[in-house]
């Protein structure tokens, strides 16, 4: 293999792109330092990048040495209008977006918050794929909102909208570093779990290794994570395409492929895992005998523009929280 | 309350504990490097300090700043006779380790990777205590290889045994931050899932204010983590006692207690997660309905001193490795 | 209530079905008299008519006590060309069923062993639906091989099918006892527990009473059960129809609705569970932690037509199972 | 093997265990009879011998046909005094009904519905047995209230408290057919799945094989079942131990070993699943995901003698049930 770092290293993303190149994107950074000390929980706002910078510059340099090859602005929620922020929810407000960022004669990378079900009108991952590339886009895919196994689904049904309209795109997938298999059409954030609980569904090296894996196989090139994606995921997916790519990531000077740094323990059963299909094939348990496996996410029937989704001038109420607690108690009887 | 930081900031920890206060120690450094990305699994030895100060300056920093009162040297592994260690598996070793220290005229804190059922040798918690406490130690506990519910049994047998000795030290503890109800006597390095696949068994933050809510009750009073303790749950132990301690710690500034921050999320379902109740009774789905939620534990029924735990000079080779693997698949299938 | 045993008693099925009323169906023969000794497993034949008839009779009598309002001939495979027996999986084959038995003057009822996912050749249940009713069924619906809520699922999408065709017809399901949210389209056969592992997936009465409301809601009006369906699976049925139905089954006599012969016992907890609210929220545990909550279904690709799935005229010898072994082996590592 | 059956048929329980043999016991009444709607759940009395005498006379030969060498009086609460009863909670009443039964002359079988913690007094399983046999017991043992392997590890207990007192006796095992990890002192009846959200505990025959052979290599004699005990749950012991025993029940006409049954079935992948290996070793999944693994029992720290404990005149009333309804909740928001 070449020497880490790899080729190409000052092309733009797109370029790399139509010269055949995976690039490996890079993961967490609000979720990941609201565990470090830095973010808010709920309000998620990005002020650490002015506040500690030290901090966030770590956490980029964690990514990078992690086999990253690019360094998104930290930068979610951080403008009054969300104008840059590439999450969208609906088809329309993303082409809308696409259609704008065109004009200003870039090239565009436009992906949405969905799972197989559609966006948040139900519009199929096909058809908005198709919306997308018609108004402009380069580079078409998903971010956040579900995770690895989700994720990929919704690709499947991207890549088949867009071969079905006889219409080209690069590919691009950001999934979550959370396990969500019973999320709804809203994604994680109605998970009950979210976001104070979320700890047993992180997915392991092993799980994103594999989600590396059948993305390429299904002809993503642009590869990275989201939310819960820390900095040994990243490295995952390189470590992963190192074949492809003929590269390691540097962090791989400190893990050896399929635990084979186990080799040398002590414990013979300890040894017995430095292997591929150990971790391959290892049911892992949750240490968690007394709660289920699967969650109902919430979602009150309420929909987008009715009162109780107005976005919230003050802090809720006692009285406002005792009224959502019944709605919930009396919903979980159900 | 007092500003964060607290009184005291300059004083020993042993002088701290003798005035009453409660210590909040640190949490995990190994582990969590190596998912950063600077360390290896499997060696777990700390050259990060050198090769790569920034990293191992930040981890520290954020420890401190989500409320730890000490600084350990991170140097588990890192001297060749490991006598500075504080992680014993034998009585009999930590006792004699206790009397040198204690000679040469140091206060002592001597902790035990110990659970329920005793030591290596099989000698109980409460006796374990005893000998370490007629040694010398001034502070006596458990640290690592279990997690939070099962090392706070192991320090209730401890303290069982010093007052029927009638003996008197400082309380310590300073768990996994992985949850071990299915662990053996070995702890959690034998459960299949070691190192790589501990993710579902994360505690939250709300299992951690639970410890360390049951620890002050149970008369600890040096509180921390070890293997899989992040800088949010040092946090949470800290917030946990700010009542009793008088203040919050400084990252706190980005936290609201229980959730509260989501108090303006403009889901109204998530808004009815900013309270105590909420996540006090949540059970947390594992997103893996595939998996079980206990494993067994592996251990081959060596002892020490046999050929099969010598330290290996060599790693293993794939003959071994077969022959590691064939006993292991005889035994799961037992 | 009207006194046990309704109104009606001696008229046909359809006749019944006309006028409006709740036709309670029967349950389980072959796995349940397999359970008492009488029926062997694999082979599944009803020679026990013959050489058990008092079992046979037992079991009858159980389900008539229970509320069925038939008695279904216990027949399964007890033909050679299986002409009679009421198992289908391709529309097809049902669709040329109904139209040999509808030429005998007999009004017809067709139900076939499908899920969700259409037949066994990709036949939407809609489309099932509406090729069975055109073919003169007058009665459409679908048994066996999925459990309570997939059968469900099925029958609402038969409806809609139907709907949209503008035809109509009587609905019955008959459900498995056991739950079945992991299965595809083969259904539970392909189950690895299946047929004597399937335990821990037996529904309760609760699960029943809930089945059988969702049914009565969906305008299904025959509601019976089939492999699993104890006779108190049966009795849950007519206990929750009662109030539509106006009378209580002659088994009611020994069991107070949603546990009320609990609220005499002396432990107080127990009295505490003589509630409906108790019954529908609880959220019972397996007891069984080191086992998933859900399995892949074996399916190895092989299609109607191949060598594999052809009937075996002697058993499958050592070295055939040591082939199939290979495969299963390989197929779990992936 | 010799014919099935077996030899010295008509000899008495003791006579047989002192010649060495191996006697197979019956299994559940009261919780099968209840499910076929013979039994009231709660008052569980055995008016079914008197009512319905075919429905008790069919469980019973189901029985024998399994296996059993015995036929129980099915007159559990049936007397007023409860003298007969084989159920005791506590050592002592045990003990005193030991040295009736044994002045009136009759060799005496005495089994305690205890666990591993003992009993309801916190007796050990040692002592207790120690206690019943000075009594006068010939045969002791457990039965009820725990699932096989925590009723085993009980018999364990017992065997090594009789050999440290140097006395004799022979072992008597009539586990649950449940599986019971997470009870306490109290066993299944404080589940608060008990009784009637039991069904993903119950065993499979691979259970009761396995339970079968590790009784018999303790030294146990006397293996059987009590609630949840299903006709095959017996045949299981009887062909587990046919190779000791030398012969075969009747029912295993209808039951090739180790699902032999299905070696001639269509589908290659449910042909594979005709031998041990396979069911030894499957995991076989609950397909409820949404439910934990375990269950916290119920047990409001009341005590024998206690106003709350006392048996009920009259049905609890609205106003005691919502007490106890809020207790509850108090209770599982710990």
């Amino acid at each position: 293999m070449a020497p880490a770092g790899g080729p190409g290293a000052k092309r733009g993303i797109l370029e790399r792109l139509e010269s055949g190149e995976v690039v490996v994107g890079d993961g967490s950074f609000l979720i990941t330092l609201e565990k470090r000390g830095y973010v808010k929980a709920g309000l998620w706002t990005p002020e650490a990048v002015v506040e500690q910078p030290d901090a966030v510059r770590q956490l980029h340099m964690e990514f990078l040495r992690a086999g990253s090859n690019v360094m998104q602005t930290f930068t979610f929620s951080a403008s009054e209008d969300n104008m840059e922020s590439k999450y969208f929810e609906h088809a329309e407000e993303a082409m809308w977006a696409v259609e704008v960022l065109k004009e200003l004669g870039k090239p565009v990378a436009a992906t949405m918050c969905i799972g197989p079900d559609g966006d948040m009108h139900g519009v199929p991952p096909g058809e908005c794929a198709v919306k997308l590339v018609k108004a402009g886009a380069a580079i078409v895919g998903v971010n956040c909102r579900f995770g690895p196994s989700t994720s990929l689904k919704t690709m499947k049904l991207m890549k088949e909208g867009l071969q079905a309209a006889g219409l080209k795109a690069h590919l691009m997938v950001q999934s979550l570093g959370f396990h969500t298999p019973d999320c709804g059409r809203g994604g994680f954030v109605d998970l009950p779990e979210y976001p104070f609980g979320l700890e047993p569904r992180v997915a392991t090296r092993w799980d994103i290794q594999k989600y590396a894996r059948e993305a390429y196989r299904l002809g993503v090139r642009y590869i990275g994570g989201c939310c819960g994606f820390e900095p040994y995921h990243i490295r995952a997916i390189a470590e992963e395409l190192a074949p492809e790519r003929g590269f390691l990531p540097p962090a791989s000077e400190k893990h050896g492929s399929w635990g084979s740094g186990l080799d040398m323990h002590t414990k013979p059963w300890i040894r017995a895992r430095a292997r591929k299909e150990y971790w391959e094939n290892l049911r892992i348990a949750s240490g968690r005998p007394y709660n289920p496996s699967m969650s109902k996410p919430d979602a009150w029937g309420v929909t987008k523009g009715t009162a109780e989704l107005m976005q919230q001038k003050e802090a809720t109420t006692e009285q406002q929280l005792r009224e959502l607690f019944e709605k919930q108690k009396f919903k979980s009887a159900q």
